[in-house]
């Protein structure tokens, strides 16, 4: 066992998204995606945990500064979906699904870039309660 | 005081909204609503609590059986707005702003129309976690 | 306006129980308790919250000590309920069906006469997360 | 019954605090305060929750803009208590026990001069999960 | 890194269940399981936490359709559990104490036949909101 | 993949605490602690959960006896941080920085000790709901 210890942010925003597949036809689109497929959008509050692990520093005790992370958070992923139509006002969705997973993958490969490669990286993400996914999975 | 129990029963709905008013300008729109008034739409998981007073039946111990009270939610509340765009797909919104407010009223409306007048009734409805509302207010 | 705080002290009980009412036959109890009427029990979390309200004491700032009155719903209810079975363990549910409504009424007359007629007390019991009753009501 | 909604909004702040009464000497601190007279402090988490009830205005379908009332809180609560020291950093608190009643009162006065007379208001302040108040009692 | 995301489903049954080891007298049992032993049972609100990981389908953006495995768990676990004595009503039980960890265990083994070999899978179960367990350990 | 089980259970405490680096003069330790750095200190309710892993007990059906690990937890950890300042009346922060990743190492090693080698631990701190650390990390 190395020192590492994980810490986590928690942040939200609200967004509207319907799900589909722009090569089906609509029968098969509501075959699939159900009332996810509503062509006028529904909304999540969705709540999003991001994961760094890494050795703290020693003159803060931090592995990283929570305020900065939340900062960074929210400069990146928040003010970017937040009270926004997902299919409609975010290029990351023009051409993908924005299923839950979909959405954890693109916000992971935002913030991978933006956080040094000496922290691992893990995101979660709560479409509602009962529904969530994680990515990448342990 | 008399012996009135309130039961409690918690639903929810996930939906789409804006909120506008279509007698204003885009400018004045903003101004009030901001983020809000995006023209495409965001969204909530809005959790709803019904609340009933009265006296329990003697012969069940119930005020109303909660089975009974969450089927009569699900099919003339949660079916009716449930991955719904409440302005685009609700004809109660069609003239009406849905705020938080607006549709803690509406569904108390519906409610109270499919609920014995002995029972008193209250909505409790969450847009998130640090927002929501009560009708009638205490 | 008066000056009155209310306080209030959330503490939990787990016990097992089943709905039915011995006047009725086998085919009446299941009509109306459905799943409830298992002959074998289920069970549940009870989250009790216990709220007094009154005029804080000059000299403390309290309306009651929390952990006093922690310990006089210990001592007089959790102790009484936890991990029982309340048809079968507790002669207050002997000739009494163990609604969540029935419950709380009888841990508010349990209350009521262990507390300063000065106080006014409302019980709120959660059965689960999405059923929970408050006697008295509002 | 009028037409009056409530509107809630929740915030947090963190703040170290001990509850002493300077009239008594030691022993008597003890016995009343317990752990909570430890001279060098402890701390919570406290979650706030301001509720103004009133009638939505027709044009915005708002009683009051949550926004709003955030900044509010934000602007005349939160940034004086948060990550404070009750006792020694805040003068409300220079001769006033910081119980959470105490509190409750304080954060009551403080916004009920800040929000107009036509919203009845209320606060409820956590200081733990299983331990909270509410002023004006109902 | 692969590209697995992991999805989370959150559902829950109420049951009853005694803690005993036939093989044990009274005394044994009373001394290693306590009040759990209470011969009349006792009972929880039980919260199931089922994650499966796997690469998500490019043309739904799924790793599976959480409608799907909310159905899958209904029909294989709540309907078998929910509102059951585990001890009495469950041949799973039948020679098997209910722990949590060996409910946690019976619950895995029945999904992982239903679910695809391509998905990993984990199961959470809350006993209370203080008492959980997870299988297999990670 | 082997029968490992893990366990978890969930205590808290309330302490105040202040970051600071006594290495550093006033003006670095507020760039880089920030409000945190209060002189006065300010506090937090920490919620600790306590992971545990390993095959359950065939005569038992337990990992550990959940009652003992929180008798455990209640004896090595929050008797000696419950209500305390933890950079004034604990030994453990005398030369220590007690950030959420450093409280967390410190309770890991107290808990190593006292628990069977046999069963491999990992401690998780909320700070707040929305700042959370683990050790180790996964």
């Amino acid at each position: 066992m190395d020192n590492k210890v994980a810490v986590y942010r928690k942040e939200h925003f609200n967004a509207a998204h319907r799900l589909t597949n722009p090569l089906w036809d609509d029968e098969k689109n509501n075959a699939v995606f159900g009332k996810c497929n509503n062509p006028n959008y529904h909304g999540h509050n969705y709540e999003l945990i991001v994961k760094l692990s890494g050795v703290p520093d020693p003159q803060t005790g931090f592995v990283i500064d929570l305020k900065l992370l939340s900062d960074l958070i929210q400069y990146n992923v928040v003010d970017k979906f937040d009270h926004k139509n997902l299919n409609e006002d975010c290029a990351e969705f023009r051409n993908l699904n924005p299923t839950a997973e979909n959405i954890a993958i693109v916000i992971y490969n935002i913030l991978r870039e933006k956080i040094s490669s000496a922290l691992s990286l893990q995101v979660r993400l709560y479409e509602t309660e009962r529904n969530f996914v994680e990515y990448p999975a342990n």
